[in-house]
Formats: structure tokens, sequence, C-alpha cells
């Protein structure tokens, strides 16, 4: 199978030009139409295997995710997805891997009305790299500058469930067959917050996808800010979903809990300030999107972040944010 | 060294947001501002070592290069460089590499007004994702479908030159070395020919970027427009540039020439079509973009290229193009 027939038979699509996509794939290049008076929100991302998925990793799952990562971004700015490229490195033209993967990514582009518009496809050790497009009306970007000192702190879904699954994956811990499924699931497929990202324009005054760990990512938003955080640790540990379905004895201690919460990484939920004014606004918004929101912390003048136990005391341990080159 | 340091080192640039990219590095989006009645026009390579480009190669060269194939791709469609995300995988933080990398990247990137908006970087085997955006007015991207017979068939520049050094670092010829720098550098530091693309809008009825191979590539604009080509080998035999300051005996016998030149790959040159009665005004668009352009043949309906020696016969052996699955 050649290059062109790979492209053919598993990435081009039936289907008339859109209004947003008037040139798809087959082209030196495709051509994006935002709408008047919208911007053009784009995000670039790159997996790797190894370092991103595991080589036995399901190809259907794999398509999935390295659109999900991209989209959540998109959500992160409050931009609705368009489009996306994807160039692809393969070390052979396998058809049932190829096959699952654009049945995975294919699936999610269509729940967001997402258009493969290019791309390119090379040999080479596996590697996907997504660009994806979004839309968002010119001045309502949400970005990671806007949080202010009294602000609340809120993290959307469940964190830390992946984190979880992988040191399962790694033999660092053990989970019961049924928990290991849960949390490989969020590991897998995480579902990026796309609806809610909207639903918080003109709500929300900073956010940001929790993808390296959530204080990592907050600590983004806080210097790009100026300000500083307190989270509750009570409030953040009750965000890992293993704990709703745990026998005792099933997950680790609660320090390692809290360490896969605030530190654990490839969660892809949405992180984001908004005024206590705003409360009711911002449950709205996660109501209109289906989406939880959990207040757990907030903004502060001092610079830094601190986490504080069920007694109100700093927790002074270290946690690591994931950094792919430290 | 951290993944942000190695951004803010490296690839964080100062100055304002400028009005086509109001928000670059450092946000979970960027934001492309087209100006109105533009579309955008978007092309996306993955680039791999030892499949595109050597370890050895110098990463001033390879960083001017990763730029120029999007670039090149933008040229093919008329379109004006506005931005581009690179997406990095590397086996480690050298520094020196990334010095290297990044100013040859950041010279090509000024030379046309293209901002490194955004991307992303992760520890892995070497790839380097670019995705590049242009602007071009509605309706005004040169395609590839739009080659009428009767039309006479173009090209850019010089082709040919890179392929002879390929086999000349694959030791299958041997090149004096003046000629072989030449050659090296054709292969290293394509000149993607993005004033030429701009100059052929509302002139060319179709365009190519030849990077597979001229007779590979002007086939995909055949297939688009559903029409056939002739091709006559002395006028592409010309096109290899090292054919100028060549001694007898320096070269591969004219068969291999004329293979490089129509099979090589890797020219990222310009191939186009303009009806006769706008010759004047191709070679005014050469004359204004700085870049020569020569006639190498003539659309015809019949599908299929066929390549005609100096007596008009056919040359009937076949020309391999580079097809990275074939």
């Amino acid at each position: 199978m050649g290059e062109f027939e790979l492209i053919d038979r598993y990435f081009r699509r039936d289907g008339a030009p859109s209004p947003q996509v008037p040139l798809g794939i087959g082209d030196d290049c495709a051509l994006l139409a935002p709408a008047p008076g919208m911007q053009l929100a784009v995000s670039s991302d790159l997996l790797v295997e190894g370092r991103h998925f595991l080589s036995t990793a399901d190809p259907r799952r794999l398509g999935h995710k390295a659109l999900a990562v991209n989209l959540s971004d998109l959500a992160a700015c409050g931009a609705r997805p368009m489009a996306f490229t994807l160039a692809l490195a393969l070390p052979s033209a396998d058809e049932a891997w190829l096959a699952g993967f654009a049945q995975g990514m294919f699936a999610l582009a269509d729940e967001h009305g997402c258009e493969l518009a290019g791309g390119d496809t090379t040999r080479g050790p596996l590697a996907i790299c997504i660009t994806v497009f979004g839309e968002v009306p010119a001045g309502a970007t949400i970005r990671r500058n806007g949080a202010r000192e009294g602000d609340d702190l809120w993290a959307s879904g469940t964190l830390g469930d992946a984190r979880l699954s992988l040191e399962a994956f790694r033999g660092t811990l053990s989970l019961p067959a049924p928990l290991f499924e849960q949390t490989r699931l969020r590991m897998e497929m995480p579902q990026p917050r796309v609806a809610l990202g909207q639903a918080l324009r003109g709500i929300a005054t900073a956010a940001i996808d929790v993808s390296d760990g959530l204080l990592g990512d907050v600590g983004h938003v806080l210097r790009a800010s100026g300000v500083g955080a307190t989270i509750e640790a009570r409030e953040a540990i009750a965000l890992l979903a293993a704990r709703v379905n745990a026998r005792p004895g099933d997950l680790p201690d609660d320090a390692a809990q809290l360490d896969c919460v605030l530190a654990g990484g490839d969660d892809y939920e949405l992180a984001f300030t908004a005024p206590p004014s705003a409360r009711e606004a911002v449950l709205e918004a996660a109501l209109n999107s289906g989406t939880a929101v959990t207040r757990i912390g907030r903004i502060e003048a001092a610079p830094g972040i601190r986490v504080l136990d069920a007694d109100g005391r700093a927790i002074t341990r270290r946690f690591a944010s994931f950094d792919h080159f430290a």
C-alpha cells in the first residue's frame, strides 16, 4: 500500500467542502474560513510512543486520545473546534492499526464537528502530531493571565485517575481489575471539556487544561496572572474518581492519592478561575455543558501555591509536576 | 534544563503581539487573526531523522529546511506566510543543537515575515512537525485541479540537484568537492518559492510544489485536473544546476541526470500550468519575484505523462517517484 492509497483508504472521507473548510485533503494546503469577527485558535501536540502512550495501546483509544489532548487546548481557550491536521510517522502501514486509529479519531472528531483538513504521513518511529483549529470571537478567548486575588479556583470532572492507572501499569501499585479498567479508561480516553470551555467564555477569568499535573498547570496561570493560590487538599482528593468505587485497601494511602490528584498529569480537565460573584454562572455553565465542576481553592496575592490539609495546615512536602526534560 | 526553560531560551522571542498573531507562545492556544476577506491556508509536514535528514545534518540547515518545506506548500497555493507552530521531539536537550536549529529556522521565518506562534516539545526520537499558516484572498488560492488542455507546463528554479547530492551521500556516485557542496546546499537549504507563488495568483491555472519528484507531483496535478502532459527531456535536463559548473566526467550519464530531474525529489520548486496567452505574465511574475522559470512541456487531453527525447520520441523507461510507503 502506497502513501496516497493509505491516505485515501483511512483518512479521506466523502462529503462536499464545508463552509468552514472550503478545501480539505488533497492539495498543497487546506483552506480554513473562520466566520467574520472570529479569530482562529491554534494548538499543536506531538505524541511519541513510549513517552505519551505504550506500544500496546489500543489504536482506537490512541486515535481518540491524540485528538482529545488537542481539543482540550481549544477547550481551555473557550474556542469552538473547526478542523485539524494530522501528521503521522508509522513504522509500517499496518492496516488493522490504521483502521482502528482512524475510527477512534474520527468518532471524537465527529462528536465535536471537527474536520480532518490535511496532513502528512511518513515512515518512522510511531509519532502523532495533531494541530487543531478552533474559532473564538475576537476578544473572547479565555487566557491564562486573567486570574485575580479573591477569585475561586475550580477544576472540572475528576483528577488523578490517569496517574493511578499509569502507576498500576508500571507496577508501583496494584489495583483490583474493575478499578484498573476504570482508571485506565481515564488515561486512554480523556474527554476534552470543549462544551464547558465555551460555556465559560465571559465567566472564567483564566483557564488552562490539566495535562502535566494540576499544581504545575495552575502554576502557569498564577505566574501569568501575577498571583498565588491556596488549594484545599480535602476538596482536591475527592476529585479522584477511583475513591467512589474503592473498598478499603484497594487504593494507596491518602498522601499517594493526593500526589495523583495534584501532580498526576494526563487528566485533560480544565482548571479555571472566576470571581465568587460568578459562582451561580459557573454552576450553570457546568450544568449546561454536562460537566461537573468543583471549587478547590482560591486565588491570593502572595505568589506560589499552598496546599492546606483538613485542619487548615500547610502540607509542605513537594509535589512534582510532569516535565518532559526535567 | 526543563521543558519550559528550553522553550523560553530558544523559541520565545521578544516583541509585542502582532496584528496577525494577537496571542503567541505561552497559552493553551495561539490566536491568528486573518485580515477580513482572507482565508487561511494550512499545511503540516513531519520530518523524521533517517528518513528526511541524516543524523549528521547541520542543525542550522535543518531548522531552515524544516520550515522551508512547509513554506513551499504555502507558495504552491499562492498564500502569504503568517505564522507557524513547531512540535519537536528531541532525544535530549542538546543546547548547541537547539541554538543552531532555532537560528536557521528563525532566519528563514524572518525573511518571510512568518512568526512562531506556539508548539510542543517532548523527549523522543528526533522528529520535527511544523504546521504553517498563510493568508490568501478568498477564491484566489492556486489549486491542483485547474490545469487545462493547451496550457504550458512550467517549473521554477532548478531540479534534481538535491537527489544528486543524496546519491553522493549514499555512495552510489561520486562528485568533485565543489559540485558536492553546491548540490548539498540545494538538498539542505531549499528556497521556498513564496514570492513566485503569490505573483502567480490569477495567472497560473494550477500549481504544486515538487517534493517527491517532478513526475509524481505533476501527476497529482494532472489527475486532479483530468488531463495529461508531455514533458521535453531536453528542457527538463537543463534544470539540473550541477550541469553548469560540471566538467566532462563529473556527472553521471544523461539518463541518470534525467532521473534526478524527473524523479529526484526534495527540490521544493514549483511546477505550474498557465495558458500560452499568459506567457508574458508568467515571465513578469518570475522577474518580479526574482525566480527563474522554465517552460518544460504542455498539458494535453490524453491522461498520463509522456517524456520526449530531443528527437521527439517517447522515452519509455520508468521513472520512479518517491513514496514513503511504496
